[in-house]
């Protein structure tokens, strides 16, 4: 395996020199381009988009063609894992997620087991390999799964929350019953983010979008020691190529020398945290990605271009470390010629820095 | 004016010393009490109870019969000062508060003006007056405000908001209209605020519940900056007694030195945030209050006192600088009975803790 054409990602992820700062987005295959919604109307209902490997690998690649994005994703839910565990994941229209089965019962919970990827999640690794032929190395492909926690709130509440209620009883109240499902969903997302990277995903990024609702103490123990599990057990090395590992926990930024010492590469920043204060909490001991407010995206384009400089200007100098994301996923109301201000702005300024910073040196 | 018989909350404020740690908490008088659902289904509409100084009165007084609080907070609801602004306060069954006329159009924020709060705000004035007779100086009545983004948020969305498009889109393109919003409606929080006081309030609380969802910068320039505004204005002393000021933005902990440099008396703290950090951070500049998971009562009174006992002891030795609270509003959920594990709890441990110091030193 060799690096694609365009490794800026992959190389600010390990720390190599970089000539401008990477930019890839969160969600950037969705709801908010025209073309999606397209395929989306085609596939049928989004879990028949998700499933099907030749249409997940179209919308994967959408985003590319318009933008000259740094990065790829897969094109899937975080959601794939727990409905592969037998609880039936269903998207009742306009509500979001849920689940048949949530688990409810402690009986559930003793017997659930970690689902085999290669059988269960088969659709999400052929998906990976032809968006990877598709790529032709031009960028790399990140793989991704939620966190142990972020999916035991949905396997728990039996859909979104806005209280956490259920978990939060159980963590409280019940504790081994949440670590026996947090220890299986460690094991089943440990397995699907390996067989992800030996099916081509070059990065793994794991998304704990709920661990930011936990205190401090009980993130430690319910969010974190989990996603530890997990990077100690990924696969390293593919092909003589390391495989980086990203890890974003929405509301993490309170946490975040904990986070950087996880054992990931890179630590994902949500926007509320100054990320030049973030820089200098962690130091370089790993890389940072983020952290536009996707809300910036509504302003109009000279006024996106201000802010993400203004984003690139508190991270500060430096020629890597830094890839370019917003600190959340993109909405769909943004409009699609937005992002372009956005895409040009990350690679001309952060260019011309490094620019600068070679005159002065 | 003297101080209440129980003055063990506005002492841990002011940092004079305290037998024990004092408690009351968010929403401490609200849906999960039974007696409460009664008055309400009594006084009509949730806007009427607000809108009854006896009932509201009644309300207030009901968590005082059931519990030992240090204080009691006036019941009402934050979106008072925009509904006497002539946006036309609602809620909708099931959905939470509307306006009838949110600010969408340039020409209804050239023409926002602050309302006198003797004359539409007279209701609460009165509320107060009349809870304060009713307390008998046993313990003291905390008055409170909306923030002034708080507020705008949901003077522009038009009520609640996942995504805060429209805020987000006029603070990053039009800051302007944003700041002559800010700027009204600080000037119509501190008349309220003030007002509150002259009637009884004997200390007064700003609660910024959306300022978390804001950058690190716009945090400072739309959110902070007015709350500064409105502090420095205050009345602090009346009848020779000091009015202490807290500030609580959800989400917040990142910001704490700034939020506890910007002229008030105590920070709140949500739950995220271990209370012991926050202390090392601020040290003995301001008084903390917080910070347990509302969660936690959904537990098992052994553990709701055990979770408590955690924050005690997370916030370490010393007389005085806490306040007791929930890290947000007490659940409907809550069973009413849970709520005595809490307060025993705290003013049991927290007296026991100072006795032990007082042996060691």
């Amino acid at each position: 395996m060799t690096r694609p054409r365009n490794d800026t990602f992959l190389r600010a992820l390990l720390r190599e020199p970089t000539d401008y700062t990477p930019i890839w987005l969160m969600r950037q295959a969705g709801r908010y381009l025209p073309e999606y919604r397209q395929t989306r109307k085609r596939a049928g209902s989004f879990l028949d988009l998700c499933k099907n490997p030749a249409l997940a690998c179209e919308v994967t690649l959408q985003p590319l063609a318009r933008y000259e994005l740094d990065a790829a994703i897969l094109f899937s839910d975080i959601l794939t894992v727990p409905d592969a565990m037998g609880l039936g994941l269903y998207f009742a229209e306009g509500e979001g997620p849920k689940f048949e089965r949530p688990l409810t019962e402690e009986w559930s919970i003793r017997t659930l087991i970690a689902p085999d990827p290669w059988d269960h999640l088969r659709y999400v690794m052929d998906a990976v390999a032809e968006i990877r032929r598709a790529l032709d190395n031009s960028v790399p492909l990140i793989g991704f799964s939620g966190s142990p926690y972020t999916l035991a709130c949905y396997m728990i509440e039996g859909g979104a929350s806005d209280d956490y209620r259920r978990i939060k009883t159980m963590l409280y109240d019940r504790p081994d019953l949440l670590h026996r499902i947090l220890s299986v969903t460690a094991d089943a997302v440990l397995a699907y983010l390996n067989a992800q990277i030996e099916s081509g995903a070059q990065a793994v990024m794991i998304f704990d979008s709920w661990g930011g609702s936990l205190s401090a103490d009980a993130y430690r123990e319910f969010s974190l020691a989990y996603m530890e599990r997990i990077l100690a057990g990924l696969i390293r090395k593919k092909d003589g190529e390391r495989i980086p590992s990203l890890v974003f926990t929405k509301g993490g930024g309170l946490w975040l020398e904990a986070i950087a010492a996880s054992g990931c590469d890179a630590v994902g920043l949500d926007w509320t945290i100054d990320i030049g204060e973030a820089r200098r909490r962690v130091g370089d001991r790993v890389t940072l990605q983020g952290n536009l407010d996707p809300a910036v995206l509504f302003a109009a384009p000279e006024k996106i271009a201000a802010e993400a400089i203004r984003v690139l200007e508190n991270f500060g100098p430096g020629d890597t470390g830094h890839v370019f994301n917003l600190g959340h996923g993109i909405s769909q109301f943004t409009p699609p010629e937005h992002v372009i201000a956005l895409v040009n702005a990350v690679q001309e300024y952060s260019r011309k820095m490094r620019e600068k910073q070679q005159r002065v040196t």
